[in-house]
């Protein structure tokens, strides 16, 4: 795994986790304290008019935890390169971060993420909306593992740096409607060298229904350990 | 989990996979044969100009195989109730399958899936779009990991009928560029009382490259079985 990281580097990619946020060594985050803005770009952490009572409870439930300290919010763009100062050039290509893919507000990906680096806890308020379904009135399988493996990913980054997702495994228990708050819970198990474990899950707003379980495995990027380890 | 299929069901959700396609029974399946429209809706697994050379060629190779009988493509619509005889009314709300939610052709998911019953295989030509990104130029984990949750539950579906995921557990090996064309193939391996084994693995569309390996585990349902095991 650490060569196929290596070849990935030396091959020109810039391998980091969906928007390969990092708190580790000079950030090359560009707006990390901004919360409404950054240089112009919306930030969809923030509520808007279609979030549902539910999800502006939890999101408020956190913004209170997060004024004394112990939780803070992830500002979220719609492209990575608006997230990273050493984003590679991009041209003229219009690309876009897949959970924020829609124009219209509401009808696909609404959610906003709070960490916690003292319990090493990632947490996301998630409501799906009606164009990500997939049984008749659900929320499709596929857009589960999404925001789990946003979820996971952003806590081991959090927690470790860049990070690329190696592996998920997800119980799917109970679907989850379409509309309806969920919270994805994660947090960082063990490190082990490169490797960093999470575990996660997704439960309804009120915890009475158990979603989804998970777990996912993260390999550390780091370029100068990936370099020395192909020696 | 037998027992928490019932309760779905007895709750009025209609648990299928995905688009809730069957083969078995009576089939709920409105336009199964019909390769251009189902009463007028788009069949988006037909090619149109965003599609890359390979992808093209892909298509063609196995439109080619479909003519002597041994595949069989698999129409795909941007709802699931163009696709079911079955859906629950909707009312006026507008839902949107998730892998069919973007209006722009070739931004997206752009996919097409072949059956063939006497292998218990399903594959699915995809190019992911420039708004599937993760890390920068890359397509995000949860875009692949939704494709093989729909490719490996159609392949169960096909071979089953009505199912749901239970369990999904990949391994992500190499990440796939936007733009790229891989081949997303699956069968299913055993079948265990209402349990369906499937695995499956994501490849460059020249199989040089194995960007994915995953093994799904879905759960079949049917009405008289389920009520029988909760007696």
């Amino acid at each position: 795994m650490l060569r196929l990281c290596s070849r990935l580097l030396r091959g020109g990619a810039v391998i980091g986790h969906l928007t390969s946020w990092s708190h580790t060594g000079p950030s090359p985050l560009r707006c990390f304290s901004v919360s409404h803005s950054c240089h112009g770009h919306r930030d969809y952490s923030l509520p808007n008019a279609t979030w549902s009572r539910h999800t502006q409870e939890l999101y408020r439930k956190y913004e209170e935890l997060s004024k004394i300290g112990a939780w803070r919010r992830i500002p979220s763009y719609n492209s990575s390169v608006h997230h990273m100062a050493d984003a590679p050039p991009r041209g003229s290509r219009v690309t876009r971060l897949f959970t924020r893919n829609l124009d219209q507000d509401g009808v696909g990906f609404e959610y906003s993420m709070f960490y916690n680096v003292a319990e090493k806890r990632m947490i996301c308020i998630f409501q799906p909306g009606d164009y990500l379904e997939g049984p008749p009135g659900y929320t499709h399988g596929g857009c589960i593992a999404t925001i789990l493996d946003s979820t996971l990913g952003a806590g081991a980054m959090y927690i470790c740096g860049k990070v690329m997702t190696a592996n998920l495994n997800i119980n799917y228990l109970n679907p989850v409607p379409l509309g309806s708050t969920v919270i994805v819970d994660c947090h960082v198990e063990k490190v082990e060298g490169r490797k960093v474990y999470t575990r996660g899950q997704v439960r309804s707003h009120d915890d009475q229904i158990l979603h989804t379980e998970a777990t996912g495995l993260f390999i550390k990027l780091n370029m100068r350990e990936v370099d020395h380890s192909t020696d």
